[in-house]
C-alpha cells in the first residue's frame, strides 16, 4: 500500500486536437487527477460519463456548463458534475483545468 | 441531477490551529475538494482515514509521507493517498494544497 507520487515533469502532454491538451496525473482505482490546458477559444464539448468529476481552476478563464446550467469560472473556483451528467467547457481566456475522477478514467491510461 | 458551482470567493476558512487553514470547496457525496493552506514550517501530522485522497500541490513546497514514503513536492506535482495509508506534510515553503477525497470526509462537513 504505497502513495503514488507524481512529479510535474515527469508527466507527458497528450495533444487533444482543436487547442486542448491533457497531462495525467497521480491516480489509482478510486481516484484519477489530470490538467488540462485551453487555448483561448476551445471548447471541451457536451459530454458525459459515469464517473464523478471534480473541476478546479487553476488558471484562465471558462463558461462551465452541467445540465444546462452555465457558469463562468476563474481560478480557484471549482464544480461538482455527478456521474451521469451532461457537461463542457468553453475556455474564454486561455488556462488550465485540474479535472478529478472517481472511480478512475480507464479511457485515460495509455491514451 | 445538478452541478454544484463552488466560487472561490463565497467559500470560508476554517483555522485549524497551528498555522493552517482549510477551504471546503465544491463536493458531493462522491467527491470533495478542499484548499489546505500552511504556513512555513507547519506540519500536517501523519494520520489515516478510510478515503482514498489526491494531493495536489498550488504553491509552496511540502515533505509529504505516506507510509514512511516521504517525497519533497513543488507546485504541479501530485500523489496520492490510498484509503487507510498513514500519511502527512511538513510545509518547507508556505503554500496550498488541493485535497480531492472519494468519499466526502462528512467530517469536513459544518466542520
Amino acid at each position: 500500500m504505497k502513495g503514488m507520487f507524481v512529479p510535474h515533469d515527469e508527466t507527458t502532454v497528450k495533444d487533444l486536437g482543436g487547442g486542448s491538451s491533457r497531462r495525467l496525473l497521480a491516480w489509482n482505482d478510486a481516484l484519477m487527477a489530470a490538467e488540462v490546458s485551453f487555448e483561448s477559444g476551445t471548447e471541451g464539448a457536451l459530454h458525459t460519463h459515469p464517473h464523478t468529476q471534480c473541476s478546479y481552476v487553476l488558471s484562465g478563464r471558462f463558461k462551465y456548463t452541467v445540465e444546462g446550467e452555465c457558469k463562468e469560472m476563474k481560478p480557484g473556483d471549482s464544480v461538482i458534475v455527478p456521474g451521469g451528467a451532461v457537461h463542457g467547457a468553453l475556455c474564454v481566456e486561455a488556462g488550465t483545468l485540474l479535472d478529478v475522477f472517481t472511480p478512475a478514467r480507464e479511457d485515460f491510461i495509455g491514451a
